[in-house]
């Protein structure tokens, strides 16, 4: 059933781009670079293919915002160079460094600092792209129906509102919470688990205080990573800008969240959900990885990757992982760019790339061994294949966390694992039948949809260029202070000045009455 | 272009039926009869003729609940009359009774009464249907994939426990909150207007107040309604029942929600908003009805109908509503049932009965006098008719209150209103463009969909008989008590635990210090 339903939505799309053709509108795209870009592009690209006109504005320095038939990719000068750039994201490799108990114990601060790292590179980019008064100027003069932007950082957004068209916001959740916060959308900390926190959606009181704290660090990182774009914005816009508040003019948000793999929690009408909008249709396996399928045999093959930000990684890691693959019965395709490993069993192919998904859509893939990036596991969701998750930075370890607590994977620590713990998880995955069973449970309800994820997603951005914007989806929560939204002042009316009304009405009768009493009295005795 | 969607989804349904004849699923139906069973009737008629087997189960006496082709009706017996039953729907047409200004106070109270007298009716039938083993023996047999049901009075909702199949809930909001409690939905009183308020989702303080306390008195509203199902639900399950949670358990919630009529407000991920179901492509216009509407030349058309429930007014208000319609030029088709109208103006034209949807397609009709119920309703934004609301009872007001705050429509109180009051409206909505304007807007966002709300219906219907359920979209709330959902023990366990606990160490700590002083002083004095 879920197959014929992908089938139509095939249909449908080509229907649409058939009938809708003619009927082209002005799109200005402002993405972000590396993984964020991998989905985002898919969007655009379909955009492009149904007749939309689309500009993609890109820094000239990046990493994988390329020209494509589909749309103009416009790029502007950056006060910095590609080596530099390439530098501060090999960065990412810093976390197989050899670090002690302490410095494992502030790893999230490595982290912080890596991520800083780059984000600064990006401010001074954004910076320079707003004293560019020939793009700015070019950009007005295009008169766009809609803005599609990656929010993780405010440039998109910022443009949106000097340009004053609607903006739709593409996004998985980074920094945290960023969209609820910005939707008015409640998220209660008591069952909606906080990231970095590594909880599911069932916690103790001390997992639900963790949660709740983390709650208000969330607003720590958020003030730290964007007051710095304020000022910016303030002198772009010639107002005082509340960064958070631009944020909620967005119109809609295409979120890449799904609820077999995130937990159920409230949403707000603004928010489209697209997960698993990266899952293509497998194609046909290139000769020479066809060749290597089948002559696995019986025992079929485990795909292994650390996704596309790991370069490399030492050489000791990649001996114990070379170990552990090679004590399993599978043939291991391996995705592997770092130095040459020496005696390497003959099960394990190194590969220098991997038609990831049309390998795991295939029959004989037993399992996915994955740094738990978010379109790797829907990949493996949407094929059905169990996980050994290796998470290393960023949603990673949530992302495990969650595969982990739904049965379709075994998580394990990268840094600390050994060989055994490897070939142990592995096997697990691959023989023990809940593992499988799970993930196809999983893999049915997530791909049981009414319309294609890639498909909603277009008919979101054409809704908004149609309609010029959404603003019937916008809740009038924007409109009160937070003691309002809470019904604080509504309760402190209850609780304190409504029964001390009461009292002092009650006071007075009882003054009058006494008054009253006495007055009768002095009557009587006179 | 939403036309061209429209047009999509009917080759999508038409395919979806072609493809899946086969895979035919065995469906139990529990409706509410009148107008309830409005577009409920589409829902499982369009899964008959998708090839599921479906059982339907109706008191004998009823007033909608009629065969089909396209399901199985099973009637169990009543132990009341056709005549009583009819006397007491009848009771609705007492809102035109004259009353006194005390009794218009109270007039809610009057309706309260209506409703429950008819509530104990059902619950009487829905008694005897759990005594009617034979019943209960077949429906056990017969071994359904789901249970559809109108959760308004809860006799499906203990059928699915009873029977042990997912139960997906059909419903538009009466008793007033019900969907969002048994959810663990969040719903802001400060911006999420609640039922019989009037409000808008824009409130001032004493709104807000009043908002805030109508929340209390809709949780009255359900345990009147709904307490005396409990003992039921007890006997019949073996076990002690609470309704609310019983409620809970519905796997997936069919909303007759739209957030063009809505105010926008938070949903959880097992609602599914079909509003708008009822609007059907309108066919053409039988001859009689095509005569009038040519025959009315360049003023076109007006649509008066107070829907199916009232029967008859009184003559003296249908006779000023007959002089309003009589003072404007268009020609009005008047769904009337009442006594017979002396000198009814050459205008005017009393029909038993209407083709309401295709009349309101119709390009001369300019307006649509309605009791504001949401099916009317819809067909009016459907068709993008701007409206003159006369709202009677229920969720009427509120419907009413939504179109106004819009600026699509007029509301009048029918029981105060005069002729002229009438007239005015009708001319205002007629000749004033912004509501033209503003109900052409609301149609074209509302018609702008990916799929068709009939088919989104039967999809997750479908999609629930598929799986056995859709738990993966149940939150984790309802495993936590009140004072941890809201996170007050977290809060509690700050606020007072953990300083008082620090305070306990600060003091240990300084008594510990003194207490070294001052050995030390005795030390040094030594």
């Amino acid at each position: 059933m879920a197959h014929s339903l992908q089938f139509l939505s095939y249909i449908v799309v080509f229907l649409f781009g058939f009938l809708n053709s003619v009927a082209s509108e002005k799109l200005l795209v402002i993405p972000q670079d590396a993984s964020h870009w991998l989905s985002m592009h898919m969007v655009v690209e379909k955009l492009g293919q149904r007749g939309h006109e689309i500009v993609v504005i890109a820094p000239e320095v990046n990493l994988m915002l390329k020209e494509s038939k589909y749309y103009t990719l416009k790029t502007f000068p950056v006060p910095y160079r590609n080596e530099e750039f390439r530098k501060r994201f090999e960065f990412f490799a810093h976390y197989f460094d050899e670090r002690s108990f302490l410095e494992r114990i502030i790893a999230g601060t490595t982290e912080y600092q890596i991520v800083t790292y780059l984000i600064d590179l990006y401010f001074k980019g954004c910076k320079i792209f707003f004293q560019n008064q020939e793009m700015l100027k070019y950009l007005k003069e295009c008169r766009f129906d809609a803005l599609l932007t990656d929010p993780a950082l405010p440039c998109g957004v910022i443009l949106a509102e000097y340009l004053a068209i609607p903006a739709v916001h593409f996004f998985r959740g980074y920094p945290c919470g960023l969209e609820y916060k910005a939707t008015n959308c409640p998220n209660p900390p008591s069952y909606v688990p906080r990231c970095y926190s590594y909880n599911t959606d069932q916690m103790t009181f001390p997992q639900r205080l963790q949660n709740f704290l983390i709650g208000y660090l969330e607003l720590l990182l958020f003030k730290n990573i964007y007051t710095r774009y304020e000022p910016l914005a303030s002198r772009v816009l010639h107002r005082n800008v509340n960064i958070m508040e631009l944020y909620g003019h967005a119109v809609i948000w295409l979120l890449r969240y799904d609820f077999v793999f995130e937990y159920p929690r409230p949403t707000m009408p603004n928010m489209i959900l697209i997960g698993g909008i990266n899952c293509k249709k497998p194609k046909k396996l290139i000769q020479e990885f066809e060749n290597l399928v089948t002559s696995s045999g019986e025992n079929g093959i485990v795909i292994f990757s650390l996704g596309s930000m790991i370069s490399g990684i030492p050489l000791k890691k990649a001996m114990e992982i070379a170990t552990a693959l090679g004590s399993i019965q599978q043939t291991v395709l391996w995705r592997y760019t770092g130095q040459t490993l020496p005696n390497l069993a003959k099960n394990i192919k190194l590969m220098k790339w991997l038609p990831q998904n049309d390998l795991l859509a295939h029959p004989k893939t037993r399992a996915f061994v994955t740094h738990a990036g978010s379109h790797g596991i829907y990949e493996g969701i949407c094929n059905a294949v169990p996980m050994v998750l290796l998470p290393l930075f960023g949603d990673q370890m949530d992302n495990a966390k969650r595969i982990e607590s739904r049965g379709a994977g075994v998580t394990l620590n990268i840094l600390d694992m050994t060989s055994l713990d490897l070939s142990n998880a592995l096997n697990a995955v691959i023989n023990e039948p809940k593992y499988k069973k799970n993930i196809k449970r999983l893999s049915a309800l997530h791909l049981d949809k009414p319309i294609h994820p890639l498909d909603l997603a277009v008919y979101w951005v054409e809704f908004v260029m149609r309609h010029k914007g959404a603003s019937h989806l916008r809740p009038a929560a924007p409109n009160l202070d937070w003691f309002q939204y809470h019904s604080l002042d509504v309760v402190a009316f209850l609780l304190v000045i409504l029964p001390s009304g009461l009292f002092v009405i009650l006071k007075c009768c009882s003054f009058c009455c006494r008054k009253c009493c006495t007055l009768k009295g002095r009557f009587k005795k006179m």
